[in-house]
C-alpha cells in the first residue's frame, strides 16, 4: 500500500500554493487520466515529470504542497492519484455551469466533450441575439439573456463563463454576482470589477499569444 | 522626462523572469492600451495595481524586472511603457501565425479582432473538411492542410495555433516543428512531443475550469 496522507486542507486554506504549481496540477491528472485510460497502474515521479517536460524533483515538490502521494522507489498509484488531484482542485463534486454569449467561443465551449468528464455540467446557454435564441449547441439550447437571472437562481451555479463581446462584459459579470456565482472565466478582453469573494479567471486570447511570443522571443524554453 | 534604462535582455534571456510576472506583464499592456485609448497620459503603479487587484509593490517588482520606467512619485508614462513592454513581450514586431483546425474554436480565433492590433497577422487557417476549405472567416479563407507545408514554407511562420481533434494534434505539431514554427499555441487536450527549441503553450479549457473550481473551493481570491 502507498502511504495517503489527508489533503493538508489547511495548506490550501491558507493559500500558501504557488499559482504554478496548480496549473500543473492541471496537466499531472490529464496525463495521469491518458494513462488510467491505457491501463497503466503505477507511475513514478520521473516518468510523470519527463512526460510534460519538468524535473522528477518539481513533480514530487508540486505535490508535497497536498500531502504525501507516492513512496520512494515505488512512485504513484495512477487511479488514487487521479483521484486525489480531483479533490484537491474540487472537481470530484459536480460544478453547474452558465456559459453567456453563443458566438463562435461561445459555441465551442458548449461543444467542448471534455468539460462533463471533469466535472462541469453546463446547465445554462444565454444571448440576445434573435438568431441563436432556441438553437443548440452540444446537449445545450440557448435561452435569452433575460432568463439568467431566474437559472441561476434555480441551479444554485457558483461557475459563470463570459463569451461575449467586450461592452456588454461588466453588465453580464454583476448578473453573474448578483445571482450567487463565485467564479467567473472570462474571455471578453477586459477587467471585469467584482465583489471580493468572487474570483476571476481572465482568459484572453491575444495575451495568450504574447506569453508564447515572449517565451520564443526570449530563447526561454516550452512552458510548464 | 522619465529615466528610461534599456531593456535588461541578459535577464530575459537568463530566464529569471517568474512566469507569473510575465503573464503579469500581458494585464498591464492591455490596461494601459485603455488608457491611452482614454487619453491618459500618466499613471502610478498604485492606479495600475487597484486597477488589477494588485498591490503597488508588486506592479513596481514586475517591471523592475526589465529595466526601471517610472519615476518616484511620478509614475509612469502610458505610451512609452506600452512601447516598452510590447518590446518586452516581442509583439513590437509582426509574428505571421497560421491556425490548424477551423471548428468553431478555429473559427473564433480567425474572427477574434484582437490580434492583429497586437502584432500577431493570421497569413493561414487550414482544415481537411471539404466543407470549410474555401470558406472565409475573418479576412482568411480557409485552405487545405495538404498545403500547409508550402504556406510555412513561403511565409517564415514563426508561431502556430493547433485547434483540431486530439487524435490529429500530434501530427498537425510535427508538421509545424518541420516548417520551421517555434511556439505553439495548443488547445487540443494532450500533451505534445516537440523538439527542444520549440515552445508549446498549452491552452487546456477543462484545465482553466478547474484553476477557477480550485480557487473557489479553496476561498483563494481572485487570480493575479
Amino acid at each position: 500500500m502507498l502511504t495517503q496522507l489527508a489533503i493538508r486542507d489547511d495548506v490550501v486554506k491558507n493559500q500558501l500554493i504557488p499559482s504554478p504549481a496548480v496549473q500543473r496540477l492541471s496537466l499531472y491528472l490529464r496525463r495521469l487520466e491518458e494513462l488510467a485510460r491505457d491501463g497503466v497502474g503505477k507511475i513514478s515521479s520521473r516518468d510523470l515529470a519527463a512526460y510534460l517536460h519538468l524535473t522528477a524533483a518539481q513533480v514530487r515538490k508540486d505535490l508535497a504542497y497536498f500531502g504525501q502521494f507516492g513512496r520512494s522507489g515505488v512512485g504513484y498509484r495512477v487511479e488514487p492519484l487521479i483521484e486525489e488531484l480531483r479533490h484537491i482542485l474540487g472537481t470530484d463534486r459536480t460544478w453547474t455551469v452558465v456559459v453567456v454569449g453563443a458566438g463562435d467561443l461561445g459555441r465551442a465551449l458548449l461543444r467542448y466533450r471534455g468539460f462533463g468528464s471533469k466535472g462541469f455540467e453546463i446547465v445554462g446557454a444565454f444571448d440576445t441575439s434573435a438568431e441563436k435564441v432556441g438553437q443548440k449547441f452540444g446537449s445545450v439550447t440557448v435561452r435569452h439573456t433575460d432568463e439568467l437571472d431566474e437559472v441561476l437562481r434555480t441551479h444554485d451555479v457558483k461557475l459563470g463563463v463570459i463569451a461575449v463581446p467586450t461592452e456588454a462584459a461588466q453588465q453580464i459579470a454583476d448578473k453573474l454576482c448578483q445571482g450567487g456565482v463565485k467564479g467567473i472565466l472570462n474571455f471578453a478582453p477586459t477587467t471585469l470589477q467584482t465583489p471580493p469573494d468572487v474570483t476571476v479567471g481572465p482568459v484572453d486570447l491575444a495575451a495568450t499569444l504574447e506569453q508564447l511570443s515572449f517565451r520564443v522571443s526570449s530563447g526561454s524554453v516550452r512552458s510548464p
